[in-house]
């Protein structure tokens, strides 16, 4: 989409983001199902003219990107997957308008997640938990299709079972050698699913969501090992390797997965007072929780080669 | 604590905020106890001479406060709730330094949970889960202790059983009265315990965590109403004093409780296009979530007569 | 306000928070005036069957309130400040509605400044600056009058002439003592005015804020000392309880003042490697900022006895 | 970097987040220089081993990073730009350690200002402002040198001389047409130099804290126009434009520029009452400013064919 502009490489996209929409679906049963989406739309489109001529005669106002997902979600009759969502939002920019020639559809829900009484699932009462469901969906008129799912604030920590020894040491090092440390982190995964266009996608309007919670599963178990013992982590980078690839032997219609696990310190506190006197002897039980700074550890994993 | 300075009255009172501390016990069957704690403290003492004659000799640095935190969290070689931490710093600083009349301290808890795998309990695996536990704990040298607690966070939200109807209306009036609307909350609550002396404090370690888990469960199941059906709610106010009133009815052991409950709005979409046809017609299903404005309703409920 | 509802006492307070509003005013030679608001609004009011009989028949809606101000802003068609604004709204409150007792407003100003083009003031043109000015106005039935107006934010930092010698020294003390350190803290000041009923309130439109500038003048002057030297701060409460004197002296129409100043640490740096080696030996050029802990210092003055 | 493992493409970096120094400059007049940093370090680097055999021997502890931030800090004698720093630290990453193939440095500098009392500059005194100055410096150990730099946080408002009109109209188009609005933004800006090499970097240290300034003030001066009059802007993307491309046509060593510039709207207020009265008529006075949803509008030039 770059052009030449007054001698210039030019390249540009627009779009409206954080239209929030809540959409409710009643089942003639009484049972409510209820999502709370926050939307991001952005168009590559053939509009330079706004940009240089003062023309907006092939702009689509942001405005009415907004207009569209609630009409859009009114249409929405079932309940689909934000997936789902994203496909069919990006599939209508692309057909409906000309200049528009690829529509990229970013969604992340708001977990609310089913309340429970007594054990028993209420009908329609809903309570805010933790972690965020994340979606990208790019679409271009040629009909290449790339669907990303993720998590956001995944927030995961062990009190043992993690270790760091044998780095490079050298005059600025100062970290010492430990097999028991605190490993904390907050993890924002994001996987890309092997459909490549339209007619590729599943019909079932859950697979998304239930292969959201699918991966979910299989990155914290793996970060966590058996409730009994565990599972030793040498580094952080050795537990996010073991993650991603569980998760690619494990799901075949994901080809890559990229992960990013910051390295949230829990410092061993050591306290000596004025006269040099030891009033704090750490023995792994009291930590200072610091967020800066932290560790940043990212790696992807992918089936075939591609750039990260 | 007031004091007359230069012929105006002066008070004061300084301290340590967002002292953060990771504290692990474990028990003898490889089980591991957690909890993650940002610490305040405020200390009401008699040092004005800092303020006024750079005399900084009855000044507690708060630095000093700092380390205190850690050296105590060391010493407490058993779990012990919140509360109960928070008593104890409060007790060394009234006692250990001349100077304090007074001490307040917060404590404001990350919610870690256990992980389950599979339904099992893992022995060292914690996750970040959503509302927030608090406590403010207020001693004196007189003895005269107060303890709060309460709950930061806890968004709650159900798809119908909500209406407002029957309010002022006048010029200024646009709202329609309606019997079906979503009723979403941010809780945030705190009540105080009936203790008022270090020797009333119950000798179980874990009873104050107990007590904010029932409290939680009587909010939570007085919002919803039974699994099937629900509860109506003609109005927020109607709902926080059920709430309120549930509380002080249940646990004796708590004196006043006191809700803020804003009414977060989740607006029915309505669309007009620029022909002004309609595009999206409300029928309960479609929803504009906005975070501002937002409604604000508080109360506070108590057995004696204070004030807000 | 204070109700006995089924032998418990009863507060309670209604309202309608962040309530955004822009008002431009136009003048003929072509220069504009901006200001960006975000009001609260809380009403004590005599609507207790709201909460106990499910009669909302006393309440004013909160999407009454907030259209209100949008009606009062579109009728200032001169210029005003907040504070007169504030007064403004509390004032329709307390007289319109039947059942309202006492109107709580409160305004935080967006900072937007006039923007300089080459030393020139723009005529239309306003760009975003730090700390923020507050109001809080009480206005009861009865025709008494609170006026607080305040500053948000005001970040000041000085790179010498600060120190802290001679605090209490004990077993949990490890901070040394110092003659030389950064001084950084983020001020809330909030002052109250003398005016007590509407008829004693100034009629100039512009009078708080002006005085707003006066006394955030007259704070950072304080904070900082002259231009070349500066002034040597023994203490953050010190150099606090200057400040708020310097206040009350200069202005006859403040009567009383409260600062909050945070002592954010810079904390020198000093570093050793693995083999005790020394990497960085601090001095007074290379600090570590740190916004968790902080120390927290605050205080009130005012001419005449009242609680903090 | 990519890699192959177990059959899967694989690629990772590691480093240090948010590590803050704040660092001081003595002159011997008793002027004192102030920055304070928030430094990101990510390395590229050859130690596939931690991720897949646990061998951590060519690991850069991120431990080891932090501190040599504060080491080359302390180095740094004389006051030099954030470019210049970043430049410093990845030679010095890229160059001791043999594993390590690029590394990635990003700075954000926190708005410390000189203060001004009475007109006259302070010596030793700095208070916070608003928008952001950012850079980010690429440097291969093949050589390769990329040295980024940026604004972030600029809020920039004006009350006239904006409209939009002549957009696609279609069935989903509320929005009505204007030449009169308030437009205003958050710009984030980068732009690139054309410095390719650590040799072709400029010798005087402030010349990046210049080119800074200089960027700065092209963007303003062009978003507002004349201080009397201002310039008309048809649409945020014709605005965009004219800001980037005099960014590249006035400074020969920038080879290329990105603009993110959010639409953030300041809605006009009309409001009807329940009667279907009109209680606000608009009149470019009374505005509702709102953060979500806001447009996205983001565009790039480069002097060379490049990608976005």
């Amino acid at each position: 989409m770059a052009r030449n502009l007054d001698g210039f490489n030019f390249e540009q996209r627009h779009g409206k983001d954080r239209v929030r929409v809540g959409r409710v679906w009643r089942n003639k049963d009484g049972r409510h199902f209820f999502v709370e989406w926050s939307v991001s739309i952005s168009l590559l489109s053939d509009c330079v003219a706004a940009y240089v001529r003062d023309d907006n005669s092939d702009v689509v106002a942001t405005d009415t990107m907004k207009n569209t997902v609630y009409v859009k979600a009114k249409e929405c009759s079932e309940q689909l997957s934000m997936e789902d969502f994203a496909i069919l939002l990006a599939k209508h920019f692309i057909s409906f308008y000309h200049p528009v020639t690829s529509a990229i559809i970013k969604i992340v829900e708001k977990p609310w997640e089913r309340i429970y009484i007594d054990g028993q699932q209420h009908e329609h009462g809903f309570k805010l938990g933790s972690e965020k469901h994340t979606t990208e969906v790019i679409l271009k008129k040629s009909g290449t299709l790339q669907v990303t799912s993720g998590i956001e604030g995944l927030a995961l920590l062990k009190t043992t079972k993690s270790g760091f020894e044998g780095f490079i040491r050298d005059v600025y090092t100062a970290l010492p050698e430990t097999q028991e440390r605190v490993l904390a982190t907050e993890v924002t995964a994001s996987w890309r699913y092997s459909y490549e266009s339209l007619s590729s996608i599943p019909p079932n309007p859950h697979c998304f969501t239930e292969r959201y919670l699918d991966v979910k599963k299989v990155l914290v178990d793996t970060f966590y090992g058996p409730p009994t013992q565990g599972v030793y982590s040498p580094s952080v980078q050795s537990t996010l390797y073991q993650m991603a690839r569980n998760v690619l032997n494990r799901f075949l219609d994901i080809s890559s997965v990229e992960l990013k696990m910051p390295n949230i310190h829990f410092l061993p506190v050591n306290l000596k007072n004025k006269d040099n006197e030891t009033i704090v002897k750490f023995a792994d039980d009291v930590y200072l929780p610091t967020d800066e700074p932290h560790g940043s550890i990212q790696a992807s994993l992918s089936r075939f080669w591609s750039k990260m």
